[in-house]
């Protein structure tokens, strides 16, 4: 049976990863997540990418997930470029929580998710 | 004394308002705080709104907060528009925890935080 995406025909998304070791209450995490989208976004537009228009005519579509390290986040974000993923890193200036310059929350997409499912498809949700 | 943003010559935010009574998981309301900041930018650069360079410029300052319920988040709403601050409503898709359609969250801005403290400041943080 298809996947209830791939039913509604939403085949581009973003993915936003929040680095879970750092225990960042939901408010923050959110911040993160919505930073890089922003960067995701204005990052496409520049690039001029296809996949912007594809992903703003299905309504957006994002999802936010979570890794527990920031190794294992950067070996995800090596993965996505070589896919050609694109990707942004989030680093917080420090105002709370952590301090300044901290990677909190990997950017992907947005991009197909059948490029993807296979590096974020296994992944725990926020 | 100063608050931190003021003297750190933090001047414009985007204000991410969720909406409490959904109960919403911390990654479900990540993402509609996502959306909510994706489609403010969207707005402002449509409008070449001055306030988008500043805030920019600034690092794009976010905050997450709660209000209880839509009725409440309305009010936010109109009281935002009746001081000229740009909103925009995320509607959820339903694929998931919310019927389509439903209201799930608030955005304000980018605006002076000076124009935004006075109607957001007593919230809470998500």
């Amino acid at each position: 049976m298809p996947r209830r995406g791939a039913a509604a025909g939403l085949e581009y998304k973003m993915v936003l990863v929040v680095r879970g070791e750092l225990r960042l209450t939901a408010g923050k995490a959110a911040v993160q997540a919505a930073h890089a989208a922003v960067m995701l976004y204005q990052q496409a537009e520049k690039r001029g990418a296809g996949a912007l228009d594809a992903w703003l005519r299905e309504g957006q579509r994002k999802i936010a997930l979570v890794v527990p390290t920031l190794d294992e986040l950067e070996a995800l974000e090596r993965a996505a470029r070589g896919r050609g993923i694109a990707t942004v890193w989030v680093e917080d200036a420090g105002f709370t929580e952590v301090p300044p310059g901290t990677r909190t929350c990997l950017g992907l997409g947005p991009a197909p998710t059948s490029d993807l499912d296979p590096l974020t498809g296994s992944l725990s949700l926020l």
